[in-house]
């Protein structure tokens, strides 16, 4: 039988999980050819307007494999429903056995999300972080700051929210998390304030300007993850010392890189895959004065490491086993 | 929350749905082109040696979206385990809410497939059926006969069970069931002797010889859904009066057609689809002395309408309303 988990048992277990570590693995693995990850399936939804993508695959020679459904109906705020739906299904690879259904309503793609920003940051970031600044305010956001706590003892964070409607629930969301927060006015702003910049906007023009960007900066983008979504002036990629890419097959399709290489300002061959630069530190930044940049845009093998990991805990802890 | 479905609750509910009707419409649908069915989503393994496939889609302005995983893992049965596991996923069209999680482990997709065959009979048999032959034994040959009891009065049967191991099992399932079972020593003394035939072997080279086919002999093809399987002689496609296929596009790839466009014996575009004949039957069998053949192959269209039709099931049986 397999296991079913609901999004608050999945919450539970998801504390004594050390994310960070596991999304590292997997995409050294996934840098490294071990994991076998399919073209997304997709469905399109006219009305209401919604789309569907299935991602699956596998590490080779591991335990499960991973299936994970996540759908974005822009409407159902209207009827009181989150946009994002989702699962992941954790099969065996052995046997083809479902061993569970993880229903989290994609709260482990924005958690998965979150710490591949944080992977990048404790890779590529200042040895002295002065300020965090963030471009958005919405869960994933939010998301990027909280686990940048992990990785930087800065608590600085200088943030620049597109809907001034989602200045007050952001505030509150990190009232006595020990974050000094303060809002920007704009995105210039914040790329002359902080060395340490994270992009989770849905924005379809450049936010950050090649001309505000200090000597010493350590950029993550993580809006853009179709074609037409873009957050970092092009010449930034060209001005960095390094260039870092989740994946180097989609940023031929999606993402910061595959705009700039499309207006001519950058070369795909001089970006490093994440899962390379972490097996390879002489590849991430050299010295702090270099700029650095990492375009995320989501791979399967996050998915597969974190729904195996939430699986694993949850039957380490039924096993009675200490974690 | 997702009402997940256990194989128990899932074979309770069977019985009160008209499978052969829903999956009927389904095949109407998709030859209309209201059905929307990305290609399919494969994984597969070496060792041990298994496969999982993802198929999915949804009818236009319907109420639900499936996704079907099905997975062949060859030597789970020395560990005491069916090969064949599986799920069926049904969502809202509307929300992306995952409504129903049906743990059936294959039994829907060999319903389906079953009911496929009992469609086809009901459209392309002669009006008396003499005797049922059946090509194969295995779980797949029993459905297809099974199925066959509901849209033919016939209770004769000639059955060539490839594995002598399978044939005690084969007449225990059927014992008492009204169906009077003999076993055929060849596939041609099933051939001569039946005018309903169904095929269902994993064969690769054909079982059934043009030469041995009757005028007015109706023969569904279940068995070769990949380029390499084979059961019928290619010949037996230009011979026929009327050759009906679940899928054109599919047909282009895999199944007894393509199988025989290749040699040269047929021509696709004198094959009809199933949905198109179904819609016209002017389209199928115009006398009892015309030879028709149906190659099946299986369609996304067959998951969608059953994995819909027992989850709709559930839902009303729990709300307290008549079925």
């Amino acid at each position: 039988m397999s296991l079913i988990l609901n999004l608050d048992e999945i919450q539970r277990v998801l504390p004594r999980i050390d994310v960070l570590k596991i999304i590292e693995e997997g995409f050294v693995a996934y840098s490294d050819g071990r994991v076998v990850v399919p073209p997304v399936g997709e469905l399109v939804f006219d009305d209401p307007p919604g789309e569907a993508h299935i991602k699956y695959g596998y590490i080779k020679n591991d335990d499960f494999y991973v299936i994970k459904i996540a759908s974005g109906f822009y409407h159902n705020p209207r009827i009181g429903l989150p946009s994002s739906q989702g699962m992941m299904l954790v099969f065996s690879q052995k046997t083809g056995v479902c061993e569970a259904v993880l229903l989290d309503r994609g709260l482990l793609t924005d958690i998965r999300t979150a710490a591949a920003g944080a992977v990048a940051a404790r890779l590529l970031a200042p040895r002295e972080v002065q300020r965090i600044g963030i471009l958005g305010a919405g869960t994933q956001a939010k998301l990027q700051l909280q686990h940048l706590g992990g990785v930087t003892p800065c608590r600085r964070s200088l943030v620049w929210v597109p809907d001034p409607d989602e200045t007050e629930p952001f505030l509150q969301c990190f009232a006595g998390s020990g974050f000094d927060i303060e809002i920007a006015q704009s995105p210039s702003e914040v790329a002359r304030a902080c060395n340490l910049i994270v992009t989770a906007t849905p924005s379809t023009r450049p936010l950050l300007q090649a001309s505000e960007i200090s000597r010493g900066t350590h950029i993550t983008a993580v809006g853009s993850d179709t074609a037409d979504k873009i957050e970092l002036d092009p010449a930034i990629l060209s001005l960095a010392d390094v260039v870092v890419v989740d994946s180097l097959p989609q940023s031929e399709s999606r993402g910061e890189i595959f705009r700039a290489v499309q207006s001519g300002d950058f070369e795909r061959d001089s970006a490093v895959e994440l899962g390379v630069a972490l097996a390879d530190p002489t590849l991430s930044r050299r010295d702090d004065d270099q700029i650095t940049v990492c375009d995320l845009t989501g791979v399967a093998v996050q998915d597969i490491q974190i729904a195996k990991a939430v699986f694993n805990e949850v039957r380490r802890e039924s096993s009675g086993r200490p974690s």
